[in-house]
């Protein structure tokens, strides 16, 4: 079965950890959002990217999910005594990834080509590609003002209160080579369980995503348990965007794109209020605490599109 | 008494470390090559300065007489994990310099500015100061051809045959603020145990440098110890240019510049040739194995110039 899945960073990277574990390489893709990209200190930075390929490739912290495991900041350290920027956490080691990258993007590579390369140096057999090879950076509307998404979400902790979301420039990027035929050939269309407002919203707003992805089979992992965001600020973004956050809220947020979604055991009696959205729910454990729970939900919802697709082919 | 020292890399900055420790920070300014300064996977590095600058602040290696102490390679490691380049060692402490230093210099900030800035953060009293901020790339003409210093002296390890220099940009680069006024304002002027051919003809060619250094009580300390560089190619330079490396053919390369050299006692028989040139001798150890060699021969130099002004005072 040919899989696609949009993802942002941490929760996206480990069920598509998972999905690795279940599918052959061939056989999965991941369209990865750029929106939380940025250029810090000359470099280029592609947070959701990195976090995707390192877990991918088993680099990963496994206690943050994000950066490298056993990183160390010796660079960090000394750019502070040097009076030099360090509200972005930038590790010894993953700093290589960004001085490369900016690099090879220099020299004219496309984002696309970047991830390519380290995907093969890295050993990741999956197909990683950015959602576009444009910049399309995330503004934050909240009460304070307009911020870079980096700025709300790393310098300020999410803290100011959320009025909406920019994503600059989206209006003329186009899909990144591959995405489009992807999505096109894929059998099921996964959305995983990251922020939807600024993981996922900024993937399909790219001419051509949302488009391909209409009449696929398409399962979203609610990134919402019982009222909150395993991470991130997903949960207080919907509540300050005036949506009780719930597993129902990201049904109603991806309304007319999903066949189903997986939502926690939890929520279960959330249930019959999707189910009359016209989505399916698969109700199991959602939360991804161990390596071992990513393959096995992963699984699970590798079962349920299956399910569906039986069901769509007997349809027929 | 206001001491002026030019200087290079690794002899230069422990040199300029013992004046330090002879002299108040007030009374000693550097003037430091720029020519080895190059771009390296888009940062700006400056491997004079920073020696100078870390061997002053007591973070350098003392067993390279470069980079930084308990270095780590973390960064480089994974450089090389991503097929990026890493024939020019940069550590992950070092790196905050390289980051810094471009993004002040991208912000508009001279690289005089930077480094004012990084003495003050670093706790470096005396004054160091680019020979110039205006680019002045040492090019080595060799019998394979025109490199770029740093391809010559690190990727190249020093091999190709040396057939000149080339000092590119050079005769419109004009010195950094404060050069020829410290020059002028100071009662000696040393010029460090560095490579002549690389690390102080590259300053001395500025226009106005060497005007301004004329007339001045001049002294060198021979960068050649019983025919061999303490560390580096000026031997090996000496001999691909047809010249026997010794402390004679040093003093015959400042000719017209020096007041007085300082041999090492290994060299004695040359003194009476150098004194035929018209230039005083101190023979004295000068090779720098410890902080305390360093201190003593600072001294024994300073001493030797003030031993030359109060004869110049004497003369009037």
């Amino acid at each position: 079965m040919r899989v696609v899945t949009l993802a942002g960073g941490v929760g996206g990277a480990k069920l598509v950890d998972g999905l690795a574990h279940c599918l052959s390489a061939e056989d999965l893709c991941v369209i990865v959002n750029i929106g939380d990209d940025f250029e810090h200190l000359g470099l280029k930075i592609c947070p959701d990217l990195d976090t995707v390929c390192y877990t991918l490739a088993g680099l990963a912290n496994p206690e943050t999910g994000w950066g490298r495991e056993g990183e160390t900041w010796r660079c960090l350290e000394n750019l502070e005594r040097l009076g030099g920027s360090t509200w972005f956490r930038l590790g010894d080691s993953d700093l290589a990834t960004h001085l490369e990258r900016t690099r090879l993007l220099k020299e004219g590579a496309s984002l696309s080509q970047v991830t390519e390369r380290f995907c093969k140096m890295l050993g990741v057999g999956v197909k990683v590609l950015p959602a576009s090879n444009d910049l399309t950076p995330t503004w934050v509307k909240t009460d304070i003002g307009v911020l870079p998404f980096q700025e709300y979400f790393v310098q300020r902790q999410c803290q100011p209160v959320v009025r909406g979301f920019h994503f600059e420039n989206v209006e003329n990027a186009i899909p990144a080579p591959g995405v489009v035929d992807a999505i096109r050939e894929a059998e099921l269309v996964l959305i995983a369980p990251s922020n939807p407002w600024v993981s996922i919203d900024s993937i399909l707003c790219i001419a051509g995503i949302r488009e391909a992805i209409r009449g696929k089979v398409t399962i979203a992992v609610s990134p919402i348990i019982s009222g909150q965001a395993v991470r991130g600020p997903a949960a207080k973004m919907y509540s300050e965007m005036g949506i009780q956050p719930s597993a129902l809220a990201v049904a109603q947020h991806y309304a007319g794109l999903l066949s189903g979604l997986v939502i926690d055991l939890v929520d279960e009696a959330q249930e019959a209020d999707i189910y009359q959205l016209g989505i399916k729910v698969l109700v199991t454990d959602t939360w991804m605490r161990s390596v071992n729970e990513r393959n096995q939900l992963a699984k699970k919802v590798l079962d349920f599109g299956k399910r569906w697709l039986n069901e769509v082919e007997e349809g027929k």
